[in-house]
């Protein structure tokens, strides 16, 4: 699913441009277009004649994203890199190696800095940049505006889409009518991968956000999006007012270079009582924004909202393309 | 919806027989049969020839279920208790009334001692006996059973079940492959609500308990089934062994009088990671118990788990015909 | 539901700009941001501002869309004829009247020729012009491109998606994991009205097309799409490439003309053994083709195929729009 | 799913007792409770400590129930056979061999007489029976019950359930609000094997039924229930009544020998307008009837109508158990 939507993703982008497609064995040397189409949107002409090659450095160009399974990510990619590309990666592998950004582009641009010490590090001529599982990224980006009100103790419960889980992915048995309390290695990434990516660069390194944080992670019967119902406490307790701020000045380089798939806002604040829903919101900016609402007192932790986001794009696809846009715009493929 | 539920609990009960319905204008006057039956099983004979007559005291017996709209509930329930009838009633209009017990027969049973006051302060012949809305009933279950380690904070997120929203309800096209992050009055009631449950008798009204509880409600598209995800801070922390013990040796009056609809265990814990599921596990135990899973230490309030029952079932009429079953078997009913 | 359709459809339109809004009592005086808004798009900035008037004519401009009720249509868009507007409509109420085309653009323009004997035998200055009932507009189009084949008799059975219901439409206790049998009146409009459609203009009245259709119709859990199973009996039987090349290279008016809206074919024939389906269909084409897949051979009829076609687009708002575009561009609207 | 569903059905049963498991390498040597339970009633405790053998005989008993896939299935079948085995097999791999009964007790048992046949001439001491594919199992029904009204003619459109697929089965990203409308290899056998069940014996072999069949097969999403649109051209017309006796008064010998597993009447008509419906209807009378509905004329083929049946019950497991019932009774097993 993810390898698909960023064809899509990329289809007519205007900087990037596909030349060449790798996989796994099964897919080597077939035509695209002879593969099976997931998408709603057709398959985009620009990559229908390309045949799939083995993925394996040589014939690629030096930008190549990556949507491998994490079972076969780690060693590809790290060919790629050492090879001296630039693999922008969607898959876990090295989302938690010190040496690598774990980016997301409003967020933490400065953690690309890492880079470097990550050549030096690794004797990579190349690099890997990653962006953050699906469901962290609209935690991490929800939190990123909070950050300057200092934010001490985060509870999440997350209602994920089933195209999280890939293709096939989730039985339509287990699915249907249903809800599955339990993601496996879900609530882990949550927990940590946000905390690195609110963290901040310290002599070469990045060091976690001291922040809490509980996830609880479901399944629902959902096609694309995720909901997450947050908690947090924060350090002083704030105005609601200064929440509501925090959310809708919220913006960064990607709003600054006015790169090509960044929403105008990252983050929309949704007044009505029932919103956001993934059926309506969803696909809004381009599933590039990030949707929050009913922002109200928590007599727990301080303060509670709903957040959204399009978790095979913004929570995959489109993060890592939007990573590999501010590194074109900051020279770094050059 | 929850009308029928209770005509599919009391039929072929061994202690209450259906004699007499009441209901709306308009269905005043027809057979039952000739009313539209929702429920997957057959309606039963016994109800099929009854008229349905005007909900007024009169010709009803003592014993009368109420599943009324809260529009309605609150005054044709009084007039019920003013002529002497024994209300047992799912509907939300009393719940929080001083004088009336908002029961669950494992938890504060001792709180139908609240009845002679009723009668006294209200002037009543007859009585009130409530049951809690449906989401709070599994909550309040769990935290009963953990009652002695001192639950001091409670958060809460609810996947709710369409059923829960009576007929026709939530819009299918509201619901299908949606999440609805927002359910009118249900938050506050499951804060209130579980605190009411949980306190203490004293001087002759109850005493909240002191635990600060924060819900967030969804809805999701599930047929029958609350899922509820739930974290907890105690006191002093106690063992994850404590914990299981707490909720594995749960029980209560319904138990030990053995009483007719009452589930042998009223919690069942369940091991697999992935449990429990609405559509694998609502329906055992006839719906009358609440199954929990994974729990495990959550980094911000101690401890955290899951919790699932049935909504129309031990959430609504089951829970009523319980607290009737509690009210015979004690002599109320005599 | 379709009402909003039509505002989506008509936002930016090329040639027709919203000017007016008029509705039922309940929405009178109210502007129109403030109603609510339920398609996945947002609601175009051009509506927002305009005050909800009363469904009458006077303030009005020529021409007018109608997504009324049939419990109401009949008498306002009556009034609206009299009073020198081209109606546009999408309800069912004049769809067999004899002098009212019920128009397809592509398949039977020459229909909008009974428009000038409608309003002398009506005595209106302006006319009613109407589309289709939603799960009959696909088959016809089907059947029309197949027309010169001389189909006999067709036997359809449709799945229809709950938006085809309306708003709230079908309670999702109906519909989760369910499918209902039946659609009341859905079968008699499909083998009403594709007759009349297919019919042929004789002496100034419409004469059905003597086929003889037999329909079957229920509701899945869909949000958009119907799919239509249909089997084909030809007066002489045609080989499968006959039916091919009839599906692919059918085209009319529309596309003559290059209307706004109008697919570039109307029939997209696709290959693929499991296609189409509403999910990864219905929304191409911006909703406007029709999408047929496995044709065969029939052993009872002689031959069979599925078609899918997007309801509330092509089967409602988007036909419509399409036929006040025909009508412009035949200078009906000067 | 079919296997479980095996268990769930001869859990308790009067006759037999499951002594004995067989399956795969995977599952070999394990605990039966140590396996996945995907049903929502409990494991039955009287298999959980079963050890799980490889699928061969030797220690298995005499009268052995096969769930195994296709392809599998042909090779160990055989052996069991051979080996002296009744084998009550679910699977297709015999079920169109001209030895081998396709037998539905209320329909065909007049084919049981195969078996000395089979025995003679493939050399087995034991034997194979087998029944229809979950589809075709609710059309021969409904069918069978018209048989003395001569139908010359059928079509039938299925709307399945997702648990037809097995487990996994078809994906959820497949199935979430969506429609598949093809199902391979499901039409064939439908049209094949539904005229061999309404087959006459004659010289020993079954000589299929002059019927035509068309069908057309679509996977929906529902858990169970395969609902069919089914319309059907008579020799000679008959009236409605005609239909509806034949369907109310259809029976055969496992009503006449009470089997244990038999429903009190394998056809219940229901007279509301909108059922059968899986969600309300497809449980009733333990999954063992089919129900039928909607009957009225079909201006194609003469009359059409709708049925209903539970596709792992009676059109899978509980079909077998009946079908070993009815050869107990009739002395074939001892």
């Amino acid at each position: 699913m993810v390898g698909q939507q960023f064809i899509a993703q990329l289809a007519g982008h205007p900087w990037f441009r596909i030349t060449w497609l790798g996989a796994s064995q099964r897919s080597e040397g077939h035509k695209y277009r002879d593969l099976t189409w997931r998408l709603p949107t057709p398959m985009p002409e620009e990559v229908a004649d390309l045949t799939v090659e083995q993925a394996a450095p040589g014939r690629a160009p030096r930008l190549v994203f990556s949507a491998l399974d994490a079972n076969v990510a780690g060693e590809i990619e790290q060919a790629f890199a050492e090879a001296g590309h630039i693999v922008v990666s969607n898959a876990r592998n090295f989302r938690m190696d010190p040496f690598v950004p774990l980016l997301i582009p409003e967020v933490n641009p400065d953690h690309l800095s890492l880079v470097p010490a990550q050549q030096q590090a690794k004797g990579w001529s190349g690099a890997i940049v990653t962006n953050p599982n699906c469901s962290t990224v609209f935690l991490a980006m929800a939190l990123a505006a909070l950050r300057q009100l200092n934010p001490t103790a985060v509870s999440v419960t997350t209602l994920q889409a089933a195209s999280g889980a890939g293709y096939p992915g989730v039985a339509s048995l287990d699915l249907l009518g249903n809800v599955i309390p339990y993601i496996s290695g879900e609530e882990e990434k949550i927990e940590s991968e946000t905390k690195k990516i609110l963290g901040s660069l310290q002599n070469g390194h990045v060091e976690p956000h001291p922040v809490i944080i509980s996830a609880h992670t479901t399944r629902v019967a959902v096609v694309n999006g995720h909901t997450e119902m947050i908690g947090v406490r924060f350090e002083n307790m704030p105005s609601r007012e200064d929440l509501l701020n925090a959310f809708t000045s919220f913006w960064g380089r990607p709003q600054q270079h006015h790169l090509p798939t960044a929403p105008a806002k990252p983050i929309i604040y949704m007044d009505e009582a029932n919103r956001p829903q993934p059926r309506l919101d969803v696909e809004r900016e381009r599933g590039m924004a990030v949707f929050v609402g009913r922002l109200r007192p928590c007599p727990v932790l301080g303060y509670k909202f709903v957040a959204l986001g399009h978790n095979t794009i913004r929570g995959a696809a489109g993060a890592a393309v939007l990573n590999a846009e501010l590194m074109s715009a900051e020279g770094m493929l050059d």
